[in-house]
Formats: structure tokens, C-alpha cells, sequence
């Protein structure tokens, strides 16, 4: 009863909250600045984070650069040091706890970290949370994908592939809906949250990949899309945007529907490389 | 333009698949036989992996259960044979791939495995699924939670392990999806699938669960729907089914609506305790 009456009281607020997504709508945020801030890229040696170092290098931030491939960040921070930014690297797997651990140590400024984790790890959130947290200031980003909502069909014999690659990816997902609801019910509204869901980006992980119904994206095109995101403290992210239609389908199609256009969207690749093997 | 063709030709399917689901909406369809089936189930030992266990017990099973703890599983067998139900059980810890291979290759007949994976392991699926797709026979359980579709709010000093729970969930919904996709796209329509999302189950794993707008559920209950579910052939189950209704808000609510419906709702428990600090 009492969370009944407590349901009513709502109401006001249900109305506030559209009133302000509607107004959110018709007036898009003004960007954000992130000059001297330090953003942390992890993956940076290669793909989306690569373009996405970049991208801040051209915004005048202090880039601090974690990759496994000492040549990949090596020459991704000689890129960004042309264009002006200041940039630390380090050579660090972030499947290894310690590893993060030990680089995040190293640098101490790094604990004043702006936006963090393009590849989505759980440890480097760990590590540089609480710092955020105490200073209510931050911005973490996770690079999920199109297939952490709606697994699409891929090459057959990959089946294996699709459903690890797919579940890791709504994990990802929902390690971000987690973050932002925790972030929110503490209170620390100054650490805002990003979540990236592109399709294909050519980055080489598979090869020669294919689509009847979208496009291959480009490392720079996205990262291009995750920086205007991120600057307006955008959420959820897709690209391409249409995206958010085929998404909304999945939710309203039924199965046999969905199949067919799974079907129909054909997504195919010659073989996975991985990005181990690329060299 | 091509492409644009092939949409249009999807319209005849669109009315039918909508026809067909109204029509199973009208219609239950028939709960099937499970029989004689070999039936895994991983967990078995305790809170929903036992109770699931004991439902494919009553219905004349050939029951194999796996679980890390020794004592558990044999209770749990005791009480199926008292049923009347045919029991092998193994000591299996689902975390270890090589223990899971051993374990599956001891005992031969569980190739002809009906149902696994209660505890949605990727590497149990993919040691049945072979033989599976083989005979295109078999159906594959998935038990992920509500927080694999929607994280809640906990008690905030355990944010970590809510983050780390959810996105572990949400993987689980993830693989559920895939493989459910790739399954079809192959053409296996003999292999079934089920993914499970209860709200909190009361199976001791935190201590003393509270919530305000939803019951805490008790692991019979919720292994009854289970099996409901299963002979069905429904793809996906929530437990209460008004869980349907908060993931349609999650959809349609602004942010600031559901971070306060979130708060009212109020998960609380008293600590973590963790299956294996139980005994």
C-alpha cells in the first residue's frame, strides 16, 4: 500500500522527466571541454583505439596510452604527439589484474583520469573509480557493440565464435547499465558514463567482412561519432544510428520475422584473424 | 535495391509470424515428454540447480548431476532416486574447462543429453552441443536473473559486485540470444533453448534479501516455472512474469523516472555471502 501511494507520487516526476528528455530532443547539449584533461586509452595501439587517441590529441588532453603491442602505441602516441597533446605509454595486457595495477601505479597523475576503459575492462574500472568517485569527476567509456543487444548471424562454421563474441559483448553492456545505475544511486553525478555499440568496424579482427543492409565502418569514422557522444555526455552511442531502428524491431518482430531478416542481413567474413595474429 | 526487393518479399512473413504468435497467445501449445531423456543438471547440489533436479526427477528422467560440492549433490541424489528417478552424479567444478571434458567423458550416454547447463557454463554447452546438433535433438537451459536485462540498484558499498554480477548476467542473456540465432540459422530446430531471469532467489547466496515492490522467491517456485517453461519450448521466462512490465518501462521511462522508481523499489540485503562460505 504504502509503495503504492509512493508510485502515485511519481507521477509529477514521470511528467518532469519527458518535459526534459522532449526539451533534451529539440535542444541538443552544448559539448563539453576536455582540454588538459587526462584520458587514459586502453588498446590504444591499434582500431577504434587508436582513432580515438587521436581524436583527444586533437582536443589538447594529457593521453596516457596502455596497449599489449609496444610498436601499436608507439606509433599511435608519435601520431598524437604531432598533433600537440602530451602522451605517456605504457605496454600493458589488460587481461592480466596485476598488469593494470602496476601501470596505474606508475603514474600517479593518472588517478586524476578523465575518461578511461575504451575496451571495457572490469580492472581498470576497479582501479581508477575510487579516485573518480572521491573527486566526483570523471568519464568512463566501454566499447560494446551492436551484437551486446541483438546477436546477429554470422558465418556458420564461426557459430562458437558469434556466441562468446556475443555474450562478452552484452556483458559489456551491462557492465555499463551497472556503472550508471550504481554511479547514480551514490550520488556522483559529476562521473559520467558512455557506452559504445557500432557495427563492423573494419579494424582487421575478421576478414573481408560484409553486409547487405549497413555499411563496414572505418576506425576513424567511429571514434569521430564516439567523441561527439562523449562530449555531450551521450549514454548509449550506435553507429550507425539507424541502428537504434533495427533495435527496436527485434522488440516488436516476431521470431519467425526476425529470423528472416537476420537472414536477409547476411553478415559474413572470410575468418577471424584476432588481433594477436594481425602482425 | 536489391536489398530494398528482398524487405518488401519479407511483408507476406510478417503477417503470417504475427498470425502464428497470436495464435500461440490464444492457444498454449501442449507441454511435451521429457520422459527417459538424459537430463544434466550442473549445480544440482543446492538452491535452484537441486530443486530443478528434483522437477525432472517427477517426471521419470535419467538424471545426471554435476556439482563442485560433494555432500550437495549426493543429498540431491537421494531424494531423486526417492522419486523414483535413475541418478549419476559427478564431482565437477563447472569452472574448470579440463574438469568439465573429463567429466563428460566418463559417462558416454550423456551424449544423448536433453537438457544442460542450468548454470549457463560455455564450456558445458560446447562439450554437448556437437552431439546434440548430431541427432538435432536436445535443449539447452540458460539461467541468467533480471539483472541480466535490467541491473538494480543494491546496497551501495557493494556497487563492485553488483557491476560484476550484472554484466555476468546480462553474458548469459547474450549467450542465451546467440545461440538460440546461430541454432536456427543452422537449421537445428530439434535443439530447444530456455534462458531463465528470476528475481532474487532466496538460495542463501546473500543474506536476508529484501525487496519492496517484488517478492523474494523461493527456489521450488521458481524450478516449477522453470520446468513449465522448459516443456513448452518457451525462449525466454521471467519470474513473476510482471517482470515483462518493468522491462516495457525500462524501454519507454525517461532516465530520471526509472532512477526513481529504481530507489523506491529498494533491493537490500545484508551482506554477500557466497555459495561456498554456505556451508
Amino acid at each position: 500500500m504504502h509503495a503504492a501511494l509512493e508510485l502515485l507520487r511519481l507521477l509529477p516526476l514521470l511528467v518532469l522527466s519527458y518535459l526534459e528528455a522532449l526539451a533534451r530532443l529539440l535542444l541538443p547539449p552544448r559539448p563539453k571541454s576536455v582540454q588538459g584533461e587526462t584520458v587514459l586509452v586502453t588498446g590504444a595501439g591499434h582500431g577504434l583505439g587508436r582513432a580515438t587517441a587521436l581524436e583527444f590529441a586533437q582536443r589538447c588532453c594529457r593521453l596516457v596510452l596502455w596497449d599489449v603491442n609496444q610498436h601499436g602505441i608507439e606509433e599511435a602516441a608519435a601520431e598524437c604527439k604531432s598533433l600537440g597533446a602530451t602522451v605517456h605509454t605504457f605496454v600493458v595486457d589488460c587481461s592480466k589484474r596485476e598488469e593494470i595495477y602496476r601501470a596505474a601505479e606508475k603514474d600517479h597523475q593518472i588517478e586524476q583520469t578523465f575518461a578511461v576503459n575504451i575496451l571495457a575492462h572490469f580492472w581498470t574500472t576497479k582501479a581508477f573509480l575510487p579516485t573518480m568517485m572521491k573527486n566526483n569527476h570523471g568519464h568512463i567509456v566501454t566499447v560494446s557493440s551492436a551484437a551486446g543487444h541483438m546477436p546477429a548471424s554470422f558465418m556458420l562454421s564461426y557459430w562458437l565464435f558469434v556466441i562468446s563474441f556475443s555474450s562478452s559483448k552484452f556483458a559489456a553492456v551491462g557492465f555499463h547499465k551497472a556503472l550508471t545505475q550504481e554511479l547514480s544511486a551514490l550520488g556522483k553525478d559529476g562521473i559520467k558514463t558512455t557506452c559504445l555499440c557500432p557495427i563492423f568496424i573494419n579494424t582487421g579482427f575478421v576478414k573481408n567482412p560484409k553486409m547487405r543492409l549497413m555499411p563496414i565502418l572505418e576506425p576513424d569514422m567511429v571514434a569521430k561519432k564516439l567523441l561527439e557522444g562523449i562530449l555531450i555526455n551521450q549514454k548509449m552511442i550506435f553507429v550507425p544510428s539507424s541502428l537504434n531502428i533495427f533495435l527496436f524491431m527485434e522488440k516488436i518482430l516476431p521470431e519467425r520475422a526476425l529470423a528472416a531478416l537476420n537472414k536477409l542481413q547476411a553478415i559474413q567474413f572470410d575468418k577471424v584473424v584476432g588481433y594477436r595474429n594481425k602482425e
